[in-house]
């Protein structure tokens, strides 16, 4: 039984495991972890952990859930003239994605004065609603919008192969949890749906919230400051506080997961550590800024690298 | 399937439930609650949250964790002889608990001062260790240590009647939460024990955690400061950060538990809010301090409140 008591579907024996990953090193490494970790640990230790954004689901041109917000800068802009002088606001409005492009390398190399611009006006954009509020908008969004050179929604944006791994584990009594650095309540309204992961076992980057008491049940508020940003040295803290655990697997594609692969060790049991290598312009996008260090980290210890253009027959549904 | 997917186990229908329950409003407003949820919602929508000091288990003549502390503080002041005149050592060093009892009058009363120096001793007193090398401590102290009046091992201070309501619930697809003003990495070591609730199903307040990554997998350390105390209009929302759901019932014994009774509230749903009365002096402890909002919402909005003496034939096992 899984650690949650629940049954232990066994994948039949006559149906290939991970159909969308061809024979390889990666492949290799991932069944016989499973094969070790179903008969050595016990099912309430099987906890697996997945970053969200590169990792599960396309990051490219711009994270998913930055067009959310984009969009809500328009909508900002649009009902407020003063905003459209402003960044991040002008950006969004002028659907002129230089500065924010600028913005994001910038982080890369250390310079965060525009990331915090931009972080500024994400928390001001659905600062002072309620966490229903947040979570319809976020669904409406996902359900409904596409991805802009794709050609499939957003929805259908997961990578086939990361959710065949999914339920590979599952199957074999592994709770898997995504740890995104992405807000844990973007994803929650169709984590399910998607990757068959549990709103309570979606782990992301959270603003402050604050109860608001009535007469009715009361409101929980989202106020426009964050409460932690779930990237590198945070994710390790965060699986702990929910999950009490360190994890058996972990995957991640950048270098804010490299903390997470780390603490994804033991000196008794078997683990795995993935790293997806965007590798495959043809297909998805071809793409190595924000993922030197952990590739690096990779090569020094032995990290299983995923090559999306080698070790994937099929990359969408 | 209850929300993780697994078995629902249904309550044999020749074995009463709740045996330890007598016959009377409590034991029928839970009955009547379970089968309308069970018919009604979904069965990943049943969430159950319970306080945990006073409502699962005796949290008299002192909260069990305060016995804990008390004993580091005594070691601590048997190493370092200056603490001796400094609270909150001195008090546990000289076993005089009237300075201890006053300060937790005076924080009912709202005048935190001596609470604060409480709270500073107990971050000092396991800041700078891991979260494993804490677990080992908790775990071992809640193994071993007897209550000192009612003759029985800690860990068998539950109380029956709760114990067979989580295992009712659980049996009806529940997922059952403790949402405790005490400390979240002190229960986890026992929660699946003593309540049949796992690790990741603990709620509670939590110091500030930081990770410090080396090659062997890192390490996770408490750090000397709160991250937030599970107490109050935290409650509803810490129960949101690890569920996203609102519950469908909530236990508490006490006014830190009153916002997330009221949050347990549904316009289209089945919902119950649980108030313990500890007023059987004879087989637990008879006090109301501290609980006296609690039971004006209570009186006032038609919480169903358990006294200990009428609603229970058995209290310990």
């Amino acid at each position: 039984m899984p650690a949650d008591g629940g049954p232990v579907t066994s994948i039949p024996e006559d149906r290939p495991a991970l159909p969308s990953w061809r024979e390889g090193d990666a492949k290799r490494s991932i069944v016989e972890f499973v094969r070790r970790a179903s008969s050595e640990v016990p099912v309430e230790e099987r906890v697996a952990v997945f970053d969200n954004d590169g990792t599960l689901w396309c990051e490219k041109p711009l994270p998913i859930q930055l067009d959310f917000i984009l969009r809500r800068f328009v909508e900002m802009a649009e009902a407020d003239p003063a905003l459209r002088d402003r960044q991040p606001w002008k950006s969004a409005y002028e659907r002129d994605y230089g500065w924010l492009d600028a913005a994001l390398v910038e982080h890369y190399a250390g310079d965060d004065r525009n990331a915090n611009v931009i972080a500024g006006g994400i928390l001001a954009a659905h600062g002072g609603i309620s966490v229903e509020e947040f979570e319809a908008g976020a669904g409406e969004f996902l359900r409904t919008a596409e991805h802009p050179t794709l050609g499939r929604a957003y929805l259908r944006c997961g990578y086939t192969p990361m959710v065949e791994l999914l339920d590979y584990l599952s199957a074999h009594g592994f709770a898997n949890y995504i740890v995104s650095g992405g807000g844990r309540d973007f994803m929650r309204p169709i984590s399910q749906e998607v990757y068959g992961i549990s709103r309570e076992r979606v782990i992301g980057s959270a603003v402050a919230l604050a109860y608001r008491g009535d007469e009715s049940g009361g409101t929980i508020i989202r106020r426009p400051e964050a409460d932690y940003l779930d990237d590198g040295d945070e994710k390790p803290v965060r699986i702990w506080n929910r999950t009490g655990r360190r994890p058996l697997l972990a995957a991640g594609n950048s270098n804010g997961d490299v903390p997470m692969l780390h603490f994804t060790q033991h000196a008794d049991k078997p683990f795995l550590r993935l790293l997806v290598r965007h590798d495959d312009k043809d297909r998805e996008f071809a793409y190595a800024a924000g993922a030197e260090e952990a590739f690096d980290e990779a090569d020094r210890l032995g990290w299983t690298v995923v090559s999306m253009k080698d070790d994937w027959s099929t990359v969408f549904d």
